[in-house]
C-alpha cells in the first residue's frame, strides 16, 4: 500500500462512500486486466460519475501525492492498469452516457466509460457507425487512451484518426477541452493526439469526439489461400495501391489453418491465407472484388462469398482463429505480440521471426491485420516453465528488435503499459527524453498512471 | 537588433560564410511572407543545408539566447515568419533532397524544404502522388509546422493525416526521430503530431516521412448551381454520409461568381455554387456521380465534365475564383479568413456572416472546402483607411466568435503565427496553459520562433 493511501481514503470516503471499495475482489479484478504479467493491485478503486468527480479524486491524490490509475473495462494487455506502486484505481465504466449524436457531422460526443459495442447499438437507427473493430469489449476511454486499432484500420484509420476533441482533467484537478468539433484546425498544439496513446500518464479523459462514417451500401468478401506468405502480401501491396475499397484484409499463417481445421472440423487449405473486405457503394465493391480477384493471380484458391451468410461463415473463421490457435495447447492463453512493419518488410520480417520460432519449442500461429503491416504471434508457453519463459521472451525480443530496425514499431494496437517500456529506448532513442520532459510539465508530482511507458 | 544578435553572427559568420546574409534584401524577403501584417525583418538569414547545420544554428542561438525563425517558402499567411523580437532566419528552402521514395509502402522521406510541387514531378513515373493541393508554393517543412490542407482533405486528410514521421531539430541542438514508417503505433507520445502544427515554436522539421496515395484510375468532374447556400451544403451532407468516393467538394457563394463572369467574361449562373470530384475506379466514379446527381436535386443546373478537357474548363473556373474576387476591386490584395465549422453549421454560420457583412463597407467573396467546413472570405479593403480596417477587423472577429461557439475552429489551415494569437484564448480556454507548459518544457530559453501561436 502507498504510504499516503490511508489519508487520502480517509479523506474521499465522505464524498465517495460506498462507491469507494477497498475489497479484495474489487482490487483484483482492477489490477490485473487482460495482461500476462502478475497483478499489481491498488490500494483501493473509486467508482467515478462525473468529470467533476474526475477532478476531485485527482486533486485529493495531488495533494496527496497518491498514484491514480485510470480503469475503463479493464481489457489492456500490457498491465496498463496495474497499480505497481499502489494507490487509486480510478473506475470510469460508470460514466457511459452518450451525450451527443450528430448526423449530419457525423460525429457524437460520449463519455469515456461507453464501449464501442454500445455506442454502435446506440447508433444502429441512424445510418452511421463508429468504425474501429477490436477483439476486446473495450471502452472508448480506454481505447484512445491506448490508440487503439483493428480489423478495419485499413480503411478508417485507428483511434488517432477518429478522436475530433477530448474533455480531459489534469493531476491538479483542472479541466481542459482539446480539439473540437472541426474536421480540421491549425489553431495551435495538438494536445488531443498527445492525449490519444498516453495511457493514462497526462491526464484523464472523460469525455471524446470521435468521428463516425455512414455504413456502406454493400460488402464483398472473399477469403484466398497462397502457397507462401510473400504471395500473399505481394498481392496486399498491389490492392492497397490500387485504391480498391478495402474495408479489411487479414491475414493467418500456415498454423492457425491447421488449428482452425482442428477445432471446427473443418478442411480448409491449410497455407497462409487472407480475407478481404470491400465496402462501398454495390458496383464499387463488385468491380473492385473483380479487380482484386485478377490481382491475386498467385492464389491457389480464391473463396468468394455469394450472400450475407457466406461471408458471415467466411468472417466466422478469421473470428475463430485466436481461439483455435490457444486451442492448440489446452489450459495454455499465450501471449500476443504486436509489432507493425512497413508492410513491404512485412514477409521478411515473418520469414525471419519463422526462422527463430523454428530454433524454440515454442508453438507461435500468426494473425494479422495485413494492410497495416500489424501482426500477432501468440505465444503459446507456459509461463512456470522457466526454459519456454525463456525461449517465448526471446521471440518476443528477437521480433521487436527486428521490427524496429525495418522501421516499425514495437506496439501497432495494445499500447506499452508495462509490458513493452524495455522496447521503447531502441524505438524512440533520444525522443523518449522529450515524452519524459512533456509528463514531468503536465504532471510534476508524477501521480498519473507512474512507470507506464517509461521510466521518469 | 536583438541585442546578442552581433556575437552569435560573429560567431556563425566562419561556418556559413557567404550563406550568412545580413542583406536588406535577405532581410525583408525573409520578414514578410504572403501575409497582411506589417513587415518585421530578422537581423540576419542563415542557408542551411543539413540537419547538423541547423543543430549547429540553434546551440548557437541557445547559447546567446537569440531569436530563431524557420523559413521555407516564404508562402505563410498569419506572420510565421515575422521575426518581432529580430534574430536568426533560417531558411531552409536549400534543404530539398527527396531522400528516398518507397513504392510498395506508399511513403517517401524528404528533407524540409522539398515542395510539393518538386515531389510530385518527381513521383510521377511511380504512378503514386502526395495528395495535399493547397494555393501556394509551398514547402512540406512549412506545410507540416502551419497543419496545411488544401482542396483534397476532404478525402485525403491535411498534414496532420499524413506526416508519419519526422526529424527534428531541438532547441539545444538536439536531433531526435519521431514515429516511423508503420502505419500506426501504439509506442508512447505522439511526437510527431505534437510538431505538426507547432509553426516552429518547439524545434525544427528538417526531414518527414509522409503517406503518398495511388493515382486514381478515373475521375469526374460537375460544377452544380444552387439557389442557396443551405441547399447546396445540404447536398454536400447527403453526399459525405453516402461515403461517396468524394476527391474534392468546393463551394462558392454568389459574390466570387460574379466576379468570374466579369473576369473570364463567361455567363455562368451567379448564384450559390459547388464543384465536384469524383475519384477512384472508372466504375465506381460513375456511379458515385450518378447517386450524387440524384441526391442535388435540389441543384438548379449541373454541368457534368464530359472529357478531361471539360473537367480542366470547370476547375480553371474554381482556380480562377481567388484572382477573379480580387479583381473586384483592383489595387486591394485583401486578407482571407480561415475558420471551419461542423458541416451542419455551415449555412447559419455564412447566413449569419453575411448579415454582418451587409452592416459594412465591405466586399467579402467567400471561397470555401466545403466538405472540410472550412471557408474562406476574402477582405477586400484597404488597410490604409481606418474606417474600413475597422469594419475588416469587425468582419474577421465576428466570424471567429461565431466560429468557435459553434464548435469549430479560428483556423482550418492557414496557422496562428501572430495574426491569430488573440483568437486562441476563446478557442482553447483553459488548454491554452497547457500549450504554454509544453514550450516551457520543450524550448526553455524561448528562442523557438517566440512570440508565435501564443505569448508565454
Amino acid at each position: 500500500m502507498h504510504q499516503n493511501s490511508p489519508a487520502l481514503l480517509a479523506a474521499l470516503r465522505p464524498q465517495f462512500g460506498d462507491r469507494l471499495l477497498t475489497s479484495q475482489a474489487a482490487r483484483e479484478h482492477h489490477g490485473k486486466g487482460e495482461s500476462h504479467l502478475a497483478p499489481a493491485l491498488p490500494d483501493a478503486v473509486i467508482m467515478a460519475k462525473t468529470t467533476q468527480e474526475v477532478s476531485d479524486v485527482l486533486q485529493a491524490c495531488t495533494k496527496h501525492g497518491v498514484p491514480v490509475i485510470p480503469f475503463g473495462a479493464g481489457s489492456s494487455l500490457e498491465g496498463q492498469i496495474h497499480a505497481p506502486h499502489g494507490g487509486i484505481s480510478l473506475d470510469l465504466s460508470a460514466m457511459n452516457r452518450i451525450l451527443a449524436v450528430r448526423d449530419a457531422d457525423m460525429d457524437c460526443t460520449v463519455e469515456c466509460g461507453v464501449t464501442r459495442q454500445d455506442l454502435n447499438e446506440h447508433l444502429r437507427a441512424t445510418g452511421l457507425f463508429f468504425p474501429i473493430d477490436l477483439g476486446a469489449h473495450a471502452t472508448l476511454g480506454g481505447m484512445a487512451a491506448t490508440r487503439a486499432s483493428g480489423t478495419t484500420t485499413v480503411r478508417y484509420g485507428s483511434m488517432r484518426d477518429l478522436v475530433l476533441g477530448l474533455t480531459v482533467v489534469l493531476p491538479d484537478g483542472d479541466i481542459i477541452k482539446t480539439g473540437g468539433r472541426a474536421r480540421k484546425s491549425s489553431a495551435g498544439y495538438d494536445l488531443t493526439h498527445l492525449l490519444v496513446g498516453s495511457e493514462g500518464t497526462l491526464g484523464i479523459m472523460t469525455e471524446l469526439t470521435v468521428r463516425l462514417v455512414g455504413i456502406p451500401e454493400a460488402t464483398q468478401t472473399a477469403m484466398c489461400s497462397f502457397a507462401s506468405i510473400q504471395e500473399a502480401t505481394e498481392t496486399v501491396v498491389m490492392a492497397l495501391q490500387c485504391g480498391l475499397s478495402l474495408n479489411r484484409i487479414e491475414l493467418a499463417d500456415t498454423l492457425p489453418m491447421q488449428a482452425i481445421n482442428r477445432y471446427s472440423k473443418t478442411d480448409l487449405p491449410e497455407c497462409p491465407t487472407l480475407w478481404v473486405e470491400m465496402a462501398g457503394a454495390t458496383a464499387t465493391v463488385e468491380n473492385d472484388m473483380d479487380t482484386f480477384a485478377g490481382l491475386a493471380e498467385t492464389a491457389l484458391k480464391i473463396d468468394r462469398a455469394q450472400s450475407n451468410e457466406d461471408a458471415s461463415r467466411i468472417w466466422k473463421i478469421r473470428h475463430d482463429a485466436l481461439f483455435a490457435s490457444r486451442a492448440l495447447r489446452p489450459g495454455i492463453k499465450g501471449i500476443s505480440t504486436d509489432v507493425c512493419v512497413p508492410i513491404s518488410q512485412l514477409p521478411s520480417c515473418i520469414a525471419r521471426i519463422q526462422e527463430v520460432i523454428a530454433t524454440t519449442s515454442i508453438q507461435a500461429p500468426l494473425i494479422g491485420h495485413v494492410g497495416d503491416g500489424n501482426f500477432h504471434l501468440v505465444l503459446l508457453y507456459d509461463p512456470s516453465d522457466q526454459d519456454e519463459l525463456r525461449e517465448a521472451q526471446h521471440i518476443n525480443s528477437s521480433l521487436v528488435t527486428m521490427a524496429i530496425e525495418m522501421g516499425g514499431t514495437c506496439t501497432g494496437e495494445h499500447g506499452v503499459g508495462l509490458g513493452k517500456k524495455a522496447y521503447l529506448p531502441a524505438e524512440h532513442g533520444p525522443a523518449l527524453n522529450v515524452m519524459r520532459r512533456i509528463k514531468r510539465a503536465l504532471d510534476p508530482d508524477n501521480i498519473m498512471n507512474p512507470g507506464k511507458i517509461f521510466d521518469l
